[in-house]
């Protein structure tokens, strides 16, 4: 049953995923090609927090390896065996297990599928105004442009 | 590996459950008596949402139907086959199904498990400020008490 306006509910699978894959510049939009995220929440209306079925092709990453300054995240892995990267090195996941990663900790991490099977897993991130993205082992930093939005340029402040 | 603090990634259904299972007075405590909540999102440290593994035993309930003003929900379906109860009946769900509860719309919601197997589900809500939940079908509203913490009582406020 539907109340006019969002569903009641839906099969999360069958969700439309998102078109625009990545904000990434080349060379960094390469490394999450094979990323496909399907935005749930937005199909109820919600507003203060995402969720995303994600899934990862073999040899994807989850993206760029990145610390955000005032929104949390979380993940909970339902199919295939990802390898967590964070500052303090790779932890193996599997279906059951959830890795949450908080605001402002300076831990940088993202997910990379080095298997021949496809990841699926869900992540949900708050939406927490003034958020800011480090990323320690790349060449890019997020920079907001004289309208307010965030762009993408290197660290010397050079655009791609 | 860890941090030191909190872990890096743990097996959910491993997680401490709740040990207070429900701030309900009776007769509304025994409804949810056959559900168990895991805190998935504190383990992490996470503070803009929480996000819980809950187990519905047969019979149980996830909550009394209820809508928030101001705190958005979701829930992803694991296991089992519980039934969706909203303002606008019943859905049925099934693993892989999701649905998500916008703060404000009024809609009052829960979850039913009327099978012989358990429901296992994951629920995520922010911790936006300044919630209030009403409750249609039963005789209990959340009222503040003098030191400000919300309170269970009857709709005409006299207490249980």
């Amino acid at each position: 049953m539907s109340n006019g306006l969002v569903p009641t509910a839906i099969v999360a699978i069958a969700a439309a995923p998102r078109t625009r894959r990545t904000n990434y510049p080349e060379p960094f939009a390469s490394r999450v090609a094979g990323r496909e995220k399907r935005p749930l929440g937005d199909v109820f209306g919600l507003s203060a927090f995402g969720v995303n079925l994600t899934r990862l092709a073999p040899g994807a990453i989850s993206a760029l390896r990145h610390a955000h300054s005032k929104q949390d995240e979380f993940v909970y892995i339902l199919a295939g065996r990802p390898l967590l990267r964070t500052d303090h090195g790779e932890t193996q996941l599997a279906p059951g297990m959830c890795a949450g990663f908080r605001a402002g900790s300076g831990d940088a991490h993202h997910l990379i599928n080095r298997t021949s099977d496809d990841v699926l897993y869900l992540e949900i991130g708050d939406r927490t105004p003034g958020d800011a993205v480090t990323y320690p082992d790349d060449d890019i930093a997020a920079v907001l442009d004289p309208e307010g939005r965030w762009r993408f340029a290197r660290k010397d402040g050079t655009p791609y």
